[in-house]
């Protein structure tokens, strides 16, 4: 498991503040699931999910399962208890999968999620894709950088129904996987589901349409993402999102929209995923997923990260033992509008300029003369001009 | 265990925010350690953490631990690194404890950290106590509030020793449970020890005394105490603090000084607890833990929590659905520099102001009439007056 040090935490919370203020810009309220949860709210969550689960049972035998994602927290919170319509959350949770590390892969790992509750129109499918774009903008992502894949799984399903295709839920899982296989394994998976060679080739077909108006059945999924892309449009984020019926998302409670965010060169896997279920909860639902790690990895490919260093306001330096209780007093005076520290190791003043020179362009050096005359010296450490000043005047 | 929405998640981040200005005012950098650790780093954990681990094996067969506490991964993640010294770090925690509930104790809850790493002088655990009195006088505690008790691991061997006492170890463990023991009860387990009468009434003499001119023998202990209660004076907090030689604080790990928060009437648990643990790591240390559970009780029984509602600069609620995407683009103006919200319901307008009532006082209402114009009309829901802007100039 990953150790944040300060120089990592730093990263971590400048990603959670850009998070947190665009979800507050868009009307969202932040809560908190637990991280220990019932192993069976997990059901819905697809094949893989399940079999990553840290699960253990409790001194009362209660099967119980290390959150390894968030939205069946959300559904069950919304189960209990009468909430006012709609429902904006966002949260930031731990989450944890027992998967093999790799790149961008950890085993604990924080998710920032971001849903609604109770609106069944495609326009929270919109706003909710909208937020995702803005933090990833907010990042300095680009339009040059990351793209959205959308699909939609009732257009999908009626889609595989028009060619005569019977085993829905099978294929479509072939379908999930179809990044991570070459075309001709891809076809083999798909012969061994019984599909025909005519069969094939009309799918690999609908899987690179990339044009609503080159669909001719009719489909409530088609509807709702003529509509999605109106909102989209008026969001003017059209240019930031693409149709891709090849993608499927591996939740089985999705029900309607899918959605994933990608860097460009599709170098690393899913920057973020998300989508609708209306039957997870009592009420309709749409929502995404963010995780932390690849989005690091993908700010870092971009050159994308800050340089955060660890910077103070001001760094007291007592010349010796007997002047810390004035040093403190100095401390605590210039710490109710600044952030101070102060020596706590003894060290001699030129140990003491070193280390305070890099975490802070000023010094203040208290020293039995200057004190006499009720004053300190300031030292400004890029420069290394020196004044005094009165201590009644800081 | 809890589900925070947002109302408890408010007052959670009230708590976070308090945490995070005082210890950056004073130097201190944000870390994060894992929740799922190596279950053999809490064998200096005392005799409870252990029993009251959530444990379990991974697929690999490892021992894990959901972390019962923070200080054991500080010390491994020191010991895992070259950092410059002295390290001073703060963390909000989630921690796991598998313990009856009652009130103030949940198997899950945060807690806050605050540690200074590679400084042996007192003046540290001076600073770590400062902060601790600092973050309660932030959230609306005063004087009369809480008080914080203070003793010395090694000062109260050092006394158990001049009264004979030489099963030190077992002996602690008792003064431990003083709080929760009669008076009775405390000597038979006294006496269960192999404590003769005089002993005991030598004891109770000894756990009462509440100067340190009072205490006579040579002790290291008492050096530091003396050194400690100086610097705090220098810090002007010694009216919070009380000598208490009966406080002993769980953890083996500790080795000088003890400390603990409580609210003055001790009415709850420790809101707070630390100490100095010398011989945790490679370098001496000294810090505290802070539990939310505990003080949000406290805050509560004394009326300082802050009543927190969601608020939002603006809600804007479209007249009909084909006006939607005009709307969306008015709200996207204001997401500038405003937090807004739109209607997702298609609600009829009494609905939605009825809704926006409740968040903001501020309502646009983007009408077809109004827009002809390239109006719209806002209405300030507290004094229901209405005036028609431009758009242009929103």
């Amino acid at each position: 498991m990953t150790d944040l040090y300060p120089e990592e935490k730093r990263i971590q919370n400048y990603l959670f503040n850009i998070f947190k203020t665009i979800s507050l810009k868009y009307g969202y309220e932040e809560i908190e699931p637990p991280i220990l949860e019932s192993a069976d709210i997990y059901k819905k969550s697809g094949q893989e999910i399940p079999q990553q689960m840290y699960t253990f049972k409790d001194k009362s035998s209660r099967l119980l399962a290390l959150r390894p994602e968030t939205t069946p927290s959300i559904a069950r919170m919304i189960q209990n208890k009468s909430l006012q319509l709609p429902i904006k959350w966002f949260s930031i949770s731990r989450c944890f999968r027992y998967e093999r590390e790799q790149t961008g892969r950890a085993r604990e790992f924080d998710q920032f999620n971001l849903d609604i509750i109770g609106s069944s129109s495609m326009q929270a499918d919109a706003e909710t894709i909208k937020t995702l774009i803005e933090i990833l903008k907010a990042l300095k992502l680009t339009k040059k950088d990351f793209f959205i894949r959308i699909s939609n799984r009732k257009l999908i399903e009626d889609l595989l129904k028009s060619i005569n295709i019977k085993n829905i839920k099978e294929v479509s899982r072939i379908i999930d996987k179809k990044d991570k296989l070459s075309e001709k394994d891809f076809k083999l998976a798909l012969k061994d589901l019984k599909l025909s060679n005519q069969q094939i080739l009309q799918l690999q077909k609908i899987l690179k349409i990339s044009s609503l108006n080159k669909i001719k059945i009719q489909s409530q999924g088609l509807q709702e993402l003529k509509e999605l892309f109106s909102y989209l449009k008026s969001y003017k984020i059209q240019d930031y999102c693409r149709l891709d019926l090849s993608i499927m998302r591996g939740f089985d409670y999705y029900t309607s929209t899918v959605f994933e965010a990608f860097d460009s060169k599709k170098q690393f896997r899913a920057i973020a995923g998300g989508g609708r279920y209306d039957n997870l909860a009592s009420f309709p639902g749409v929502g995404y997923g963010l995780g932390d790690k690849i989005l690091t990895l993908v700010l870092e490919s971009k050159n994308k990260l800050p340089s955060l260093k660890k910077q103070i306001d001001y760094y007291i330096a007592p010349v010796s033992k007997s002047i810390i209780p004035k040093a403190i007093q100095i401390a605590e005076k210039l710490r109710k509008n600044y952030t101070v520290e102060i020596d706590l190791l003894n060290r001699n003043l030129t140990k003491q300029i070193r280390y305070a020179s890099s975490i802070t362009q000023n010094l203040i050096i208290v020293g039995e003369k200057d004190l006499k005359n009720k004053k300190i010296t300031l030292r400004n450490l890029k420069t290394g001009k020196e004044k005094k000043i009165l201590i009644s005047k800081l």
